[in-house]
């Protein structure tokens, strides 16, 4: 097909990649035949997955989430994929196939869709939590969204993509099973092989066993937790613990998890209501979640259990249970506000259990921490920890990453949705379980992996960087940007200001110094008259050598920055601005 | 006593905690039986550890440790104590015990005894790494230091402090026995109950035991890892891994671990010597304290094990293990430019092993991983985690925590050192092994326990906030100053400067606008203009209400920032200057 087909975009050739542009406008049987995959997300980072699969014509993209950034990248708020390659190539996108409704799936949908408007294919539960994303994100987009089931197949170009049922830590996660003219490829999606999850089904083995009497030709399979050893725990183990501490709290139960956890939220409810105690939901994403599970059927909601705050203030301590969100100390969550006291409805008191039932995130630690530390400062009893037994977490550990390898059996293998570390770590797994070593490819996003009958070779590289989302706009992650934000934010800014007499080459006045996150300057008037007197100076000595204002300006940036260096062994950023020139 | 000896600073009385004032000028006998305990640091906080213990007439300090910053603090390098209490109460100081030489314990040394010069006791290793810490800071402080032993006892006035052997993650650390007027007082320092150390004895149990048969006033106690189950490993459990590890290894072993665990540092050595390898020793820490602990005998170095870089060009890969810092990734580290290929010496190459023997400190994790992922990313293997066994940590987990309780039976229990949830939880533990409730404090910095014979109590508060160290200087740590540089790091600093003419009330010229960390000004010439634009009409409507410069600059300010919000959902820091008013 490709080569009778118009290039809609120009530069569409150009960007493809590098060695396959010869052989695009070959014969259509060996284009049918080459198998290429490309991430441009979750490789070597957690969070923001996103990948294509092309074939031939056809090009089906797997999730488009978003990734909240580290600690260094100052005033970010969001990260989502560079959509380049995906927009160039237009006109060859068939679809998007969505394997569950975490944010780091669904997240950079409301971005990719109003570039490109293509069918999404999602389950239930899944295509919910995209509406209420766009929703949230006040987008106006209409995508055109199908609902899948696991079992269900769908035909996208030359692909055909068929869902199967994963367990993870939401409802109505899936696998995918891409039919290609290559062969069979499988991507996990994220999952664990939970065998008694509390709502939905376990992860389906029997089709991956079935797959594997086959030949798979490539597995794709979630990294996320290869370093835990064992099986990850079953999500029924929880309700153990939490039934154990909910019966014993002499109070009120407040319990923080992940609004998306529809099973513990599941699991809550029935405590509560088998103990009589009412729930109140708090916390802008627990309420929604909630409606939206409970509408859709995901959550089922026992009679007279779910209460508003204005409901219990007659109920004593011991018949209150208050669900929140929270979990990874989020400074405006219901949770944190809390503990802060600056919850408008509860205050902590001596007698309250707090159940932490998630782990942090890597990089929150600090702020959950903080969280808990304020809740026993208030004499509040915080059940908190892996020895607590509040939480199992959603991703299959090392034994059953093995089964699925050993189940899947497949020619080829890419480790997905980790740190680099993670896919290092899974990929030696993968060559401990018979793939063999020139099968596996760690790759990083961006990266073309070609799959051929002959085998298979990174050939190129595509953009693939982090964008920065920051309310309705997009942009390119700036390095010199966030250099300087790192530089303000150290020792702050100082501003010095100063009209220039060219007649004379002195000031007119004295300089003006306006500082801001640096030391007092009101309060420090030595210092201030010093740092005026070395930028007068400044200015007679650069009389002699220039008068082009930058020279100038550096002038007085380099001799001031060296002062306050000097006085109060600190650098901020200064910015000259001379007038009169 | 206190009645007779003039009161050399007279602010002294005001600044004493408010309900003692009056029971200062009573007998001298009431007055030596009653004991106050006031921490500085080290209670709510992992770090900057101070204490002082006060009986009649006489202070005794405990520790005078620093603190790295959280994150969210930003631009500040360092935290000491508040001396302020102790500074108005110099005369009754009569010296400073150590109980061992860990930063968070002396690393506010060359401060305070910059401010206050008296005794010093501590361990021999401590010492040494005090006169260490004074030379880094090019300090020209000789402080009076004294090296004391386990079993020895000093008298510092009313109170004699003997030295017992505890077991932590650096040679030569010690517990204190206090007999004081009003009774003994137990503190441990930091320690583990390791019954095979590497190097240094195992805890004093027998001691603690001794004193448990008579009656203990009041034990404080390490409360770091009281959230562990269970019983930390001894030390001589990671020999087996790295042992195994080293001598498997195919090519380089790079070690990185804490500089100050010298047991550490003597099994890679050993096993080094017994792999015929040599060792290279990199990284500043390291080296200092590799060549103090080999001078003072705490180290023993195999005899030609330890190498040069240039030394090592010729030996095979198999043969070499390098010992560096950075188990923090810590960004200036030596094993940090390994992985960002900045090592002067060294270049990672696949067949490399790096052993992580540490674990990070919570708030480091994701450099670490980053560190992790670049050494994957070079072709290294990477061992690390706790699965791996080449780490063992310093502090006594919950049994251990028991132990001592069980052992020492005190009558008052105050937990120390650690997070408030580690403290409460510490405290429900002692309760749990039979110390009264009323009997327990948790306390926070600053508080006064006051102990007498009828019972305890918190009777006031002294100064104990962060103050920033930063070079030589120190200062209150400014919760303005904070704020601005958050402010400045989410979305930078834009100036605004403009020119007025009072005679028509408009500006000379067009404003000047600069930004830095905010967008590119540049290269966005229509954002510019328009700005310019704004403030332009923002004069002239301050005109007409006023024409006092503050109402000018705020009407700009205000103007501009509206102005980039809605250009750019970002909210940079505007700082306007206006001349010519």
């Amino acid at each position: 097909m490709s080569e009778t087909r118009p290039h809609k975009d120009p530069t569409r050739t150009e960007q493809a990649p590098r060695s396959s542009s010869r052989h695009r406008s070959g014969r259509k049987k060996s284009a049918g035949r080459r198998l290429r995959i490309i991430p441009f997300g979750g490789l070597g980072e957690i969070g923001k997955n996103m990948m294509a699969l092309e074939c031939g014509d056809d090009i089906v993209i797997i999730d488009a989430g978003l990734m909240f950034p580290s600690e260094e990248m100052l005033g970010v708020d969001l990260l989502i994929p560079d959509f380049t390659y995906v927009l160039q190539n237009r006109d060859r996108v068939r679809g998007i196939v969505i394997t569950h409704g975490h944010e780091d799936h669904i997240g950079a949908l409301p971005y990719l869709l109003q570039a490109l408007n293509v069918p999404v294919y999602a389950s239930r539960f899944a295509s919910r939590l995209i509406a209420l994303e766009l929703k949230q994100k006040a987008s106006k987009l209409k995508p055109e969204l199908h609902e899948v089931k696991a079992g269900e197949r769908i035909t996208l170009g030359s692909m055909a993509v068929e869902f199967f049922a994963v367990c993870h830590s939401i409802p109505d996660a899936m696998g995918l099973i891409v039919h290609t003219p290559l062969g069979t490829v499988v991507h996990t999606g994220d999952f664990k092989l939970d065998h008694t999850p509390v709502i939905g089904q376990p992860t389906d083995l029997h089709s991956l066993a079935l797959l594997g009497t086959r030949q798979v030709l490539l597995l794709m399979s979630d990294s996320t937790y290869v370093e835990l050893p064992g099986y990850t725990p079953s999500e029924s183990m929880v309700a153990e613990s939490l039934e154990r501490i909910i019966s014993d709290a002499p109070g009120r139960v407040i319990i923080a998890t992940f609004s998306s956890l529809v099973s513990r939220l599941q699991q809550v409810l029935d405590i509560a209501a088998k103990n009589k105690r009412s729930v109140v939901v708090t916390g802008r994403s627990m309420e929604g979640i909630v409606k939206v599970a409970a509408e859709s059927g995901y959550l089922t909601i026992p009679p007279n259990t779910v209460s508003k705050f204005e409901q219990i203030h007659n109920l004593p301590n011991d018949r209150v249970v208050i669900l929140t969100t929270g979990t990874q100390g989020e400074p405006t969550s219901a949770l944190v506000r809390m503990a802060n006291k600056e919850h408008p409805q509860v205050r902590i008191i001596p007698g309250d259990t707090v159940i932490m039932s998630a782990t942090p995130i890597p990089g929150n630690d600090e702020l959950v921490s903080k969280t808990i530390d304020n809740l026993f400062r208030l004499g509040a009893n915080v059940v908190y920890g892996s020895v607590s037994k509040v939480h199992v977490h959603g991703h299959g550990s090392e034994e059953e990453l093995k089964t699925i390898l050993n189940l899947v059996r497949p020619k080829y293998f890419v480790p997905v949705h980790g740190e680099y570390r993670h896919l290092a770590r899974h990929a030696k797994l993968a060559q401990k379980m018979g793939v063999a070593r020139d099968n596996v490819f760690v790759l990083n996003n961006g990266d073309v992996l070609e799959l051929t009958e002959s085998g298979g070779k990174v050939t190129g590289k595509v953009p693939a960087g982090d964008i920065v989302a920051s309310g309705p706009m997009t942009g390119e992650l700036d390095a010199n940007m966030l250099r300087d934000r790192r530089l303000l934010s150290r020792d702050g800014v100082v501003v010095v200001t100063a009209s220039y007499s060219p007649d004379n080459g002195t000031l007119i006045g004295v300089p003006e110094i306006v500082g801001k996150g640096f030391v007092d300057m009101r309060g420090n008037g030595e210092l201030l008259r010093g740092a005026q007197d070395v930028v007068m100076a400044a200015v007679g000595r650069a009389h002699r050598t220039s008068k082009e204002r930058s020279s100038l300006e550096a002038q007085m940036r380099d001799t001031l920055s060296g002062y306050f260096f000097s006085k109060t062994h600190r650098r901020p950023v200064v910015i000259p601005v001379v007038t009169g020139l």
